[in-house]
């Protein structure tokens, strides 16, 4: 490998991302046998990730010193899209040159570089039309969005859904995916200054209606949104926000619906009326993708690549993103210095950001 | 028929049950071909009941000039156990003598005589060893704690339940089916004087713990509940309350673990943790009665002889209640006085109130 030096964004305890996360540089060493090298395409920052570092998610990574013997930490991030640039005598799935994703969570995507058995990537074998920042961003939103879609309610065209957090990741790609099965959509956004912006927006993505917060949590909003749909049912409702949010959107759902909660940014409770519950029959069930793609690791490798597919024939768009670009040969100081600019970025609700290795 | 004069409890407008309802008389006439005439035997007030007065349940019954030419009411009621004095020339369900159950709700059980078509009465054949009280209680309480242990969670001997409002006459069913079945149940109860004195009524119909609202909502306690299960699963938590309560008890479910619904007395939503919904895949339900009983009468009135034959071989105790007597021979002022004697009683808390004819 002669001699390349990996970089990588860890933590070794929990709490605010801001205090706990920093650069290390690492030795790339030789694979062995049934191992490959990889080197960084492209990897987002995820809401989710940060609830890793704050060590509030369910699932969290081992802190190991494979990286640093001094102190055990655990490498950040959880979605990447990989190069293959070297591998082990004994490998056969993958030659240099393949693209590879993290068969599950926790394999650490912050990272310059990487070392995996090869068991823990999937190879993207056909990857044509497909940028690194598409193949990099199909496997946390995209494919929550497919299983919100399709795991609940037993949707046939013409049927309504309606989400809270509208402009987020997951309901950019609920709304595209929507769309292109049949389904009418209504997505709820926070009041905003650039509100008829967003809406023309999610508008030209598919969505049916835009409207904010304040204007579901109105009761009689509720005869605005039966003029909508008419006879069709609203069969589905998708939440990660919680509490009053989750609440104005579980009220619109008909007899036999179904609210799904994925994420509960508010950390408020979900909440369902009770009269929706018992006289409309209406079922609250969770949805976490990690834990069912932990446990289904194949159905999940066979959802990308259908994801993919998608989005190679331009049929799903890019979530609006902002890059920022990593080098191999940046020093570990102007390689932390890029990754807390996103982060920023990130916690400043500037939307999705994406690293990319030049 | 001679002159049989009958009285009911009707009401013609939706409020206060107490400005609401009132006795009425009306002239028992002779049935109709396929028609039996009845002569009630026992009648409770359910919850339910009062909730239809107030105008707040979703299935109301029809207002109908039937009893009173002059103003549309209904008769309140939804529960009782008739016997059948007289039939049609066309009747082959029942004869004189026969006990008989509405196969419906808002049937107007609070009345001391009635007309119905066959069809819409259930015969109870074998009644050894049964009371008229229990023959009028089995349908609501007893039945939707069937449902509610039976139909949401795959329950094993040894696993455990919870439930709010443990004093209630549900949750008394549910702990004494639950027992029966080998399940293992907490029961919460609101804070009171004689705490010690209804625990310890709770535990000998069958529940394992006993515990107020106040300490269940205390974070720590459920390390307490912890250490009663061990390793068994709690996969069930029964809820009538909402808000608070119902947040409380669905937060010590299990992986995997469902919440049911079935009234919402504090009128406060369903309210699950964010991370139990999408970390431990807890699922909320609703159970509603007297819509699975309308739409599936045959299957209710099987269930109904399986809870009566629990009955009377002394399987399942009565719930505590207070008897009051209705007479053929009292004026209609006597009979409504009565009537809010009872729910005077049942609006102070005092438990299960009881009609019986004398």
């Amino acid at each position: 490998m002669g001699e390349i030096e990996g970089k990588a964004i860890v933590y070794s305890g929990y709490g605010d991302p801001k205090k706990h996360l920093k650069a290390i540089k690492f030795k790339v060493r030789e694979p062995e046998e049934k191992e490959v090298v990889l080197r960084l395409m492209a990897c987002p920052i995820n809401p989710s990730d940060l609830n890793q570092v704050q060590g509030t998610y369910l699932a969290l990574p081992p802190m190991t010193t494979e990286l640093d013997p001094e102190t055990p930490c655990a490498v950040g991030g959880n979605e990447a899209a990989f190069e293959v640039i070297k591998v082990g005598r004994g490998v056969t799935k993958f030659q240099a040159g393949d693209w590879a994703l993290p068969t599950r969570g926790n394999f650490g995507t912050w990272r310059t570089h990487a070392i995996a058995h090869e068991d823990q990537m999937n190879l993207i074998k056909d990857r044509s039309g497909i940028t690194p920042v598409q193949a990099a961003t199909v496997s946390v939103n995209l494919a929550t969005a497919h299983r919100l879609l399709t795991k609940f309610a037993d949707m046939k065209p013409g049927d309504w859904f309606i989400q809270n957090a509208g402009n987020s990741g997951v309901c950019r790609a609920a709304t595209q995916l929507g769309k292109l099965w049949g389904y009418k959509s209504i997505s709820v956004v926070r009041k905003r200054p650039d509100f008829e912006q967003l809406k023309a927006e999610l508008k030209s993505l598919g969505a049916d209606q835009v409207v904010t917060e304040d204007e579901i949590a109105q009761p009689e909003f509720t005869q605005t949104v039966k003029q909508w749909i008419g006879d069709a049912p609203l069969k589905l409702a998708l939440n990660c926000v919680g509490g009053e949010s989750c609440l104005n959107i579980a009220s619109q759902l008909s007899e036999d619906g179904h609210l799904v909660t994925y994420g509960s940014m508010s950390k408020k409770p979900i909440m369902v009326p009770g009269s929706q519950t018992v006289f409309k029959n209406v079922t609250s069930h969770g949805c976490w993708l990690s834990g069912w793609a932990a446990k289904h690791p194949h159905d999940r490798y066979l959802l990308v690549l259908e994801l993919l597919k998608l989005v190679a024939e331009g049929k799903i768009k890019d979530v609006p993103n902002t890059q920022h670009t990593w080098s191999e040969d940046q020093s570990v100081e102007e390689f932390q210095k890029t990754y807390f600019e996103a982060l920023d970025a990130n916690l400043n609700g500037k939307g999705k950001q994406i690293f990319i290795m030049k």
